[in-house]
């Protein structure tokens, strides 16, 4: 990361901050913990909870936040991976084709089992059948949501989200609206992105940018906004867009969003290399449907 | 259509008939036509609504459908376009890129309004921007729906449509479960198109195949079931898939439906050459980002 990216975050991160007190979504208003409120909290970011949930705007203050809970936070240290299955617990096993059928289905979930995949990732018509298929297992099952244009309109996407987590979904990743994003609509993007977090509380959402279709200071600044809005961790890309994971980008992005935010590498991991790239450059999770091959040291030509 | 082409078509619809009866979905119940429920009704084809509705199982007694309402009807004469600009009333103004910004949707309205073409076709969250810059005019908005995938919980395509409609979207093209069709599951595959033309209702839905991920036989069955679940068009492609319309499978898609339904040919369309082959294919509309192209004699680039 050099000087000049590193003057460049701090000054779209504060651009950013502007903008949205101006919008007055109440992004920047103080945590203030309130016991009382601990248990049940539905707030997309706007209001306090109470808790140390890393939801509320400024959670620094709250304590252990939700992504400590979520085991969104910190790098990898790449020393503590010795051997090609020892990234086993960092994938995201993935199938997210449109004909992937349910017997695809059932298999993805057996090989995450068999290798002991942090999850499967797989379209919301299909996570019911990967949540049955998983039960009492320790992989768990993501549903993605305005996949992969994320062009839905922002009430879509978090009805989608209730829907997927009522079928048993754990995790969230849901496509950035790129559009308001390229027109600095930062508002409708926030908004987008709360609507999301707030209706798959308590789990963690995933914010992906597609970074292939964006420059430097869009990147930036949608890490920013996926921080302020609550959500896990942010993601590289859908793998249908063109373009994919890079170290450099994955290095931005942890840069931008620090060390109590997870960054998944997505699109393009293929082989055990391009893994330990992404978390050499900051990755805690990698997305990928060549996952069996990375974990047996072999090289994959599948897409994603 | 070859004899053997005829003998599949008739051969499928039959199986597909039987498939459903089996699995109780009461598409093939009598419609009793009851003025007394004329005027409101929301049904999703698995009961008599009374009306000349469209979407009661066996329409044709009703009398007028809706879907000559919605204009689906009949083949486009190809002797009445007597030059380009006369295809201009068939088109559907296309704009689904992901990035697409507020800017450019207004110019697609603008262009719209100008050429004289039928609709504007845009990704949900655009559509209430369409609808208020083209009210006043003939051309109306048309949101997609669980697109491109179609892979989308059937729920979220009928709430996503309801937040469309709500927006001001006055024609819904959606995406078929392809997994479920390619799997077999036909009653899934219903339940989804029927859950979205009932959400959209009294507004028309058209059903993306997705043509080029098909073989003969699930084009038929799909053709099949979006007829029977009430949809007003079939439609060949997303434009995200790779391949896109072919001659062929218009021709395919109008003998399956019949001249009471229409037929959508999308993807690849990028000259009045183009447009023309899939009119005397049997298509009564073409979805373009190259329709200003089209209706000027001129050949495009885009890929849509």
């Amino acid at each position: 990361m050099s000087q000049d990216t590193n003057a460049l975050v701090d000054d779209i991160a504060e651009r950013v901050r502007r903008r949205l007190e101006a919008a007055r979504v109440g992004a920047t208003e103080p945590c203030t913990p309130s016991p009382a409120k601990a248990q049940e909290h539905s707030h997309g970011g706007k209001e306090d909870c109470g808790t140390s949930c890393f939801q509320c705007p400024n959670h620094d203050s709250c304590g252990t936040s939700q992504a400590v809970r979520w085991g969104a936070v910190a790098r990898v240290s790449p020393d503590t991976l010795r051997t090609s299955q020892d990234i086993a617990p960092f994938i995201d096993h993935t199938l997210l084709k449109a004909d992937a059928t349910r017997d695809e289905v059932l298999k993805l979930c057996d090989e995450a089992k068999k290798y002991g995949f942090a999850t499967v990732c797989v379209n919301s018509i299909n996570v019911g059948t990967a949540a049955r298929a998983l039960a009492g297992s320790s992989t768990v099952p993501i549903a993605v949501v305005g996949f992969p244009l994320g062009a839905a309109l922002p009430s879509a996407k978090a009805f989608e989200t209730r829907e997927a987590v009522r079928c048993g979904a754990k995790e969230i990743d849901m496509v950035i609206n790129i559009g308001a994003l390229k027109a600095k609509d930062y508002a409708l993007v926030l908004k987008d992105i709360e609507a999301v977090v707030t209706s798959a509380s308590p789990h963690p959402v995933k914010v992906i940018l597609e970074t292939s279709q964006l420059d430097t200071e869009q990147k930036i600044i949608g890490c920013a906004l996926s921080k302020a809005a609550g959500a896990a961790f942010v993601k590289t890309s859908t793998g249908f867009a063109g373009g994919g994971a890079t170290a450099d980008d994955v290095a931005l992005m942890r840069k931008v969003v620090g060390d109590d935010m997870g960054v998944k590498a997505s699109g393009g991991v293929r082989s055990t290399e391009d893994a330990l790239a992404m978390v050499k450059a900051g990755a805690n999770r990698i997305g990928a449907s060549a996952s069996v091959a990375i974990v047996l040291g072999k090289k994959s030509d599948s897409k994603y």
